[in-house]
């Protein structure tokens, strides 16, 4: 079957090593197979902050880690939630197909919810599923590549499309998830790895960088490396690190340390993310601000043009 | 001051006397003071209904109706909300500035649900409010005709003006109501003048119609004819009818009918009524269908013009 994968981030900063190993290396991989839409989800970070503040920066920086890991504007159409109204627009009808009761109800929703800082839940927030059916829809999006945690989320695209073929005849497919994004990777500090806790690799680290973060990362005073997850978790995470990178199993990586201790393990880890980001890092360095413009530029033109073919069927459908 | 009108109509069906005294002439006078936007709200239509049905025809007699009356769209930019989608994107900035409990104690939204025959609440009418604030906004509408129910939801458009003011820089005017759109009328069996219970004159009904439906109107046995809101409700309704129609006082009416009883009352009421929608319908009759599509194409552009105007400046301080 012939898919159109659908994908994104919230441009919230650097991707690190868990979106590398998590989503985008797969999506590296599924460019050269399907036509693929990369969404930079502007408007979702209004969703998490009060206020947008450098968005047009991490947009930026997001674009160039797109292109450092090997996404190929050619191959994908990489383009911003907010420069496509016909997208935006899908909401209103899609709105009409689902009850508030069923957007309550959704798991991922509660969960985001109860782990906001804002105090009240805003409607956008409560919305979010739909606008996702929408991101999703307007470019007839078959194949879904979600962690198991998006799955509800997904349900609700699934039963939007569903919805609206059969009250005003077929114009969506009803779209699969590709499962398997998940954090592969704990952050360094055992936590889960994310830009703002500092303990997240960014792709965009230098080789000093990488080295300081890995040197501080905890580890257990036990002299002898051995691979074991689920008691000595933060050993596990850096043989993980280093397996990933290396693409060798981790208890094998283990077991040529030896009695080396964290140093030796430390030392193994920083060489080999080190080795493996460099010609990430080098090809970010070949690309600039202005590129980018041009590249995203150029992503929202064939983004809207597929928005507005899809939003003139929706119209049609509905009898506008 | 310079003020923008924001008013507009759901295509659900022909205009009626009701919709004519209540709104339509206020806005005919409104057209020579002030821009004006117009919105034909079919998205609207799909809150109410599960079938959008016979929009299109709808829409196309509701813009005769609105040429019949003397709304001129040299002067007035009538236009369908479905075909602005910059106007529907500002939806997903106004979401993240009201939380779902504001939402949830909007009377009117409760109230609609409340008289809707939907099992459940459509995301469409919980967010409906929101709806309206990017209707109202997009043109920096500063005038908005509301009866009296209306007032909680265009509080909910002050408050995202405000709101968008406060955290983004200032952008939006905050509107404010003109308050008087009201059913000054009822229907001719005593309940809600409305269309789908066949109790409404509609401006394009023919003169045998009209005086079968005036004639088929409840009255009471009482051969004097006096005016008695209180008691008397339908015989008031149908002297306000003629007496809006005329221009004299109802009483005045009632003591010229005198001992005539119900058969004279809706004689005059009759004639009344047939002589004030004469030119009305005439009018009517001058206009096509096509013109009617020319009209509504010319009006989207215009709308849109603004609204992609309104969306770059909402943009902009939003840092995208």
């Amino acid at each position: 079957m012939q898919h159109t994968v659908l994908t994104g981030d919230r441009p919230t900063g650097p991707l690190h090593l868990g979106h590398y190993f998590g989503s985008l290396a797969n999506r590296v991989r599924l460019q050269d197979r399907f036509p693929m839409y990369v969404l930079v989800a502007d408007y979702q970070v209004i969703t998490d902050r009060d206020l947008p503040g450098e968005i047009q920066r991490n947009i930026t920086e997001l674009l160039l880690d797109y292109l450092a890991v090997g996404l190929d504007p050619a191959k994908v159409t990489i383009f911003q939630h907010s420069a496509v109204p016909e997208l935006n627009q899908l909401m209103l009808p899609f709105l009409s197909l689902v009850t508030v009761s069923e957007l309550s109800r959704n798991p991922t929703v509660k969960d985001e919810i109860a782990h906001s800082s804002q105090k009240a839940v805003s409607g956008l927030m409560f919305t979010y599923p739909v606008h996702q059916a929408a991101d999703i829809l307007f470019c007839k999006g078959t194949l879904v590549p979600v962690g198991k945690d998006q799955l509800p989320h997904l349900e609700v695209t699934r039963t939007i499309a569903r919805r609206f073929n059969e009250r005003y005849g077929r114009v969506f497919p009803v779209p699969e998830a590709m499962l398997g994004e998940r954090p592969l990777l704990q952050g360094l500090d055992g936590g889960k790895m994310s830009k703002s806790r500092g303990n997240a690799i960014a792709l965009s680290a230098t080789e000093d960088e990488t080295a300081a973060l890995i040197r501080k990362a905890r580890t257990d005073s036990e002299r002898l490396i051995t691979y074991d997850e689920e008691n000595r978790p933060q050993v596990a995470n850096l043989l993980m690190i280093a397996s990933l990178c290396l693409g060798r199993p981790p208890a094998e990586l283990a077991a040529e340390i030896g009695y080396g201790g964290a140093s030796a393990l430390k030392r193994l880890t920083t060489d080999a993310v080190n080795d493996f980001l460099r010609p990430i890092r080098k090809r970010r360095n070949e690309h600039g601000e202005a590129e980018v413009r041009e590249i995203l530029a150029e992503g929202n033109r064939r983004a809207r043009e597929r928005a507005v073919v899809t939003l003139d069927e929706v119209r049609a459908a509905m009898g506008f």
